[in-house]
Order: structure tokens, then sequence, then C-alpha cells
């Protein structure tokens, strides 16, 4: 795998670095959740990390390579949210100044939260235009150092360290869950499985409305889609990253698609029953598990990626309004 | 102390009978409620406790103690929700059988819950019936054991095992925060940390439409009130128990009050800063932290137990729905 833009080394080095600056999240579970999926699933909370996702981990690691030079000179980001308040709480640790362009439509939480950490907010639509220009072209402008949200081997390196935790914790995995926007995450995640634990499966998540992933693996390249309407904000990216593609596509075993409605009903279970709060792209892993996408040995054991927690509380209430009861285990 | 109904051994006791069969809850804490209360506050998770609550711990220590002849006989309780689906669950892991009496405004959830354990429920109506007459028939008429919310030795000595795992986790601590109902919590987490951190204070919190200990502490007995209409379920207690005011008048350095505004309050900082579903009673000790009525030393250390979790979701809606943007730590 040594053409592969991403090693297990680079995600040792990033586990070195954040030390000290993320939280070790907690693994969660659920006698009615293994119930419902009819195996052991243990959940990485990083709805509980810095910034409320595990955006914070892949931000920071790059940032903290920066030179002094260019932190002087600052960080610009576009996002709709997660890696938006990653790179703000990172730009406050490192000491540089961030400027982030977010689209219109991100939740005003995500906005307001971004704001908060001290960093420059631009808004923009996500109708008519593509993040990246934006970006590029303030980076050209101001000598700014751009930090993407996924393809960028720091960044992929440090959302994975979150997997060096998982495997610590969690004893043998048959399969490990991920939701899946641009593949960040899921790339780090997969590189450290493979090495650590190479005969669990990886599977990734994305919503059915934003399956940029499933068509570009059927392609075989990173194909763009038209801007996805589903309600899991973090993952309505149009198309796979270069890099990314090239990670998942080799080390992966799939990726599966649930609906809007199989969101809705993981972040109310999440809720109900075991009282933690998701957002929609936060619970794509485990509405998979709930909706029976994902391949499960039946009493197998699995891991679950939890991964952002920044829902709209007005959103979570609407989505907690016609909830049938569920019990606590 | 030779004189109080519960003593430090009974909890020990407790503590043993209890292993294996209730979680130890985790401490969580996060920057921003640091920042607001203006001190280093941990938070006992008891809302992630098996049945959503600590009840379970009280109910199982009585439960487990029954004679076989006793358990055939079966189980009786009345309550607003969370020592109902204590006693349900209990009833299932000690096999004996369960009649549970429940206000006809108890949230559904709570109901719901403990149909699904397994236990019978009877609906009452809370303005016009004491629930004590109605379980006090029934074990009359039936030969079954009854298992009183709080004002017993077995189930203050249970609750209060939450408190040995606290003080083992936390550190030394300043102060000690509980949600105060019928004081069976508060009397067995008192009885621990007098013993093990004699110079802690310890601080009950109660609803302010619902202050029955306010009042009684004033009065120097147990004072009857009139049915309370706050949103705290789980504190509506109309008077303190005999046992538990003898424990918590000797023991605590006082009870305070929160309103159910602050209470709201409360949950939506749970909710969208910390990610942790909490029910309006489970939130009283961060109510009562977070809106500056218990002395706090600036840069002290203190200890809130969230000691519930199970808030109907339309509830949570509704909480959710008018608030204000929080951010992440």
């Amino acid at each position: 795998m040594d053409d592969l833009p991403l090693s297990f080394a680079d995600i040792v080095g990033a586990c070195d670095r954040l030390s000290g600056h993320v939280h070790r999240t907690r693994l969660a579970s659920s006698r009615l959740l293994d119930e419902r999926v009819g195996a052991h699933v243990v959940l990485k909370c990083e709805n509980e990390q810095r910034t409320g996702s595990f955006k914070i981990r892949g931000a920071l690691n790059r940032m903290l390579q920066l030179s002094g030079q260019e932190r002087a000179r600052g960080v610009v980001a576009a996002s709709s949210g997660n890696h938006a308040q990653g790179v703000a709480l990172a730009a406050s640790i490192t000491g540089t100044t961030a400027t982030v362009f977010m689209p219109t439509d991100a939740p005003l939480s995500k906005i307001a939260a971004t704001r908060s950490y001290g960093a420059r907010v631009e808004l923009y639509d996500r109708r008519t235009i593509m993040p990246a220009s934006l970006v590029e072209a303030f980076a050209a402008a101001t000598g700014a150092t751009a930090i993407p949200p996924f393809d960028d081997r720091a960044v992929m390196a440090g959302q994975g360290t979150l997997a060096l935790e998982l495997l610590a914790d969690s004893g043998p995995l048959d399969a490990v869950v991920v939701p899946l926007g641009g593949g960040g995450l899921l790339s780090g995640i997969a590189t450290v499985v493979r090495v650590l634990s190479p005969r669990s499966s990886i599977f990734g998540v994305e919503p059915a409305d934003g399956d940029d992933w499933v068509r570009s693996l059927a392609a075989g390249r990173p194909v763009l889609i038209d801007p996805p309407r589903t309600i899991a904000d973090g993952a309505r990216t149009r198309q796979p990253g270069a890099l990314t593609f090239r990670v998942v596509s080799r080390l992966t075993d799939g990726v599966v698609t649930v609906t809007d409605d199989e969101l809705r009903h993981a972040v109310r279970f999440l809720a109900q029953t075991m009282k933690l709060v998701a957002e929609p792209t936060g619970a794509l892993a485990v509405a998979a598990l709930l909706a029976g996408r994902v391949p499960v040995a039946r009493g197998g054991r699995i891991a679950a990626v939890v991964s952002g927690g920044n829902v709209d509380p007005e959103m979570l209430a609407a989505i907690l309004a016609d909830a049938p009861s569920e019990v606590a285990g």
C-alpha cells in the first residue's frame, strides 16, 4: 500500500501531536441497541469531542505543522460547520487567525459557534458557488494557508487518531461503521484498522440524497453530483476527494446509504435510549445499523462512530416532536 | 451519628450487592460549564444509568434482600416514573412480579418504559389520592412487599452507592450538589460524603414550586405542601420522608430552589454544549449552579449529580424549540 497518500505512521505522528489538545472520547453501549442490531455495538462518542465533532483532530493536526511565518499569515477554510469550528478552535490553540466560508444554510448554531471561537465567518450560497474557489482566491490574495476539510494528508491523519483510541478501548471488532462525507474520517480510520485489525470489515455510510460515494465507487472515479438536500448537513459533499477516494476505494468493504427518515429515527433513538445528542450526520452509522443496511454477523462485535453532536436545537426539537416512545437500556 | 437511620456500612453493603447489576456511570465536564459556574464542575451522569436514572440502585438493593417467600408474593410501589422503572427492572432481575401505581400525568415514556420491563401499571389521580394509601391497601390485600421510593434504609443505601463511585473518580471536592425530591438520593450521598470527604459542602436542589424541603427545614419538621406543578416531575413530592428528613437536616449544608425556567435553561445547556439528555428533575443541580444559587468558591471543585434522563421527547422538543444558541466545549 506504499502508493496510498496516507500511512499508518502519519496517524501515529498525529496522535503524538494532538496529545493533550483533544479528548479521548468514551465508548458507549446499550442493551437495547444490541438487541435491535443483533450484535454487540460500541459507539465512539465524538459528539462529546471538543467543538462537538471529530473535525478538531484533523484541523489541529494540520495547523500544528504550520511554520511561524504561515501562522502569521493566517488560515482559511470552507465548511458547513464542524470543520469550521475545528479550524476556529485550532486557530485559537495555535495562535493564528482563521477566516471561514460557510454556506448560508449551515446550522445557525454552527455559525455562532465558529464565531465564538474567534474566527471571521463569511457566508456563501451553496447552490451557485463551489467553496474551493473561494478558499483558493482568498489564499492567493492574502497568503493565508488553506485548511482542507478532508482531502489532505495531515487532515486525514488527524481524523485517524480516533481509530487508535477506538481499537485500544473496544477489544476485537468484526466491523467498523463510519459516517461518510468527504471521506477524511473514513480514510484515517481505514488506514488504522487495516494495520491493527486487518480482519475487521470497514463500511462508510452516506445519506441516500447525497450518494456521491456510492456512484463514484461504481464509476471507479470521483463523480460530481447535484447539491444534496439531506438533513445530514455534514455529508452534503458533492464529490469524493481525490486522495480520500484512493484510500476509501482501496481499503474499505463498501459504502451504504440511509434515508433522512432513518437518520431521524437514529437521532431519536440515541436521545431517548442512550441520552446522547447526535446531529443527523453524526448518526449516519447508527442509522445504517438500525436499518439493517450493514451486513452484520449475528452476535458479532461492531463499532460505530457517532461523529458529531452539533444539531440546531430547533432541528432536534422537530426530530423529537413526533417520536414514538423508546426505553432506556 | 449513631442515631441516624442510615450508616456508611449500609452503603458499602449495598455496593457489594449491586456490583455487576448497575453501571458505574461516568463523570463529564465542560470548559464552558466551568466558565459559567466559575469553578471546575464534574457531572455524575446517572442519566446514563440502567433505566435512565439512579433509582435502580435503591430499588434493587432493597429487592435483593427479599426472602424467597417474599419474592413469590411480589412487590408494589408508587412512583411518577423513575422509581417505577427501577422497581420494574429490579423485579425482572430478582425474579419477582411488580405492580406499580403511577400518576395519570406521569410522562408517557416513563409509563411505557415501566410496562416494557414487565411491571403491571395502575394509574391514579395525583390531585386527589396519596399514593402511599394505594400501596398500603394493595400490600395488605395481596401480601406483596412495598418498595418505598425514598423513605427506606435499603433504598437510601442503594442510592448512596453513587457517591462511592463519585468520590473515587472525582478527586477532592469543595461541594456536592444533588437533585432533591423525597431525599433518598441526598441522604445516601450525604452519608458517604460526611465520612469520606468531611470538608465538602453538600447541597440539595428542589424546584421553587415544590419547596417542601425548604419549608420543612425552616419549620424543623416535615411539612406537607400543595401538589406542586413544576416540570420537575420527579421532585413533585409533597413532604420529606421521616427518615430522609432526619438525615438531610443533620448532614447537609442546605437546600436551594430553582425555577422551571432555570430548569429549562439547564436542560438546553446540557443538550447543546455537552450533548447530554437530562430530564428537568435530573438537571436540578446543574440549574442551581448555572443560576448562581449555590455558594461556590471561585476556582473550586464541585460535583453535580445529573440524576435522570427520562424526558418525554415532546417535552424535550418544547424545551429546545426556542433555545438561544450555545457552543460545545
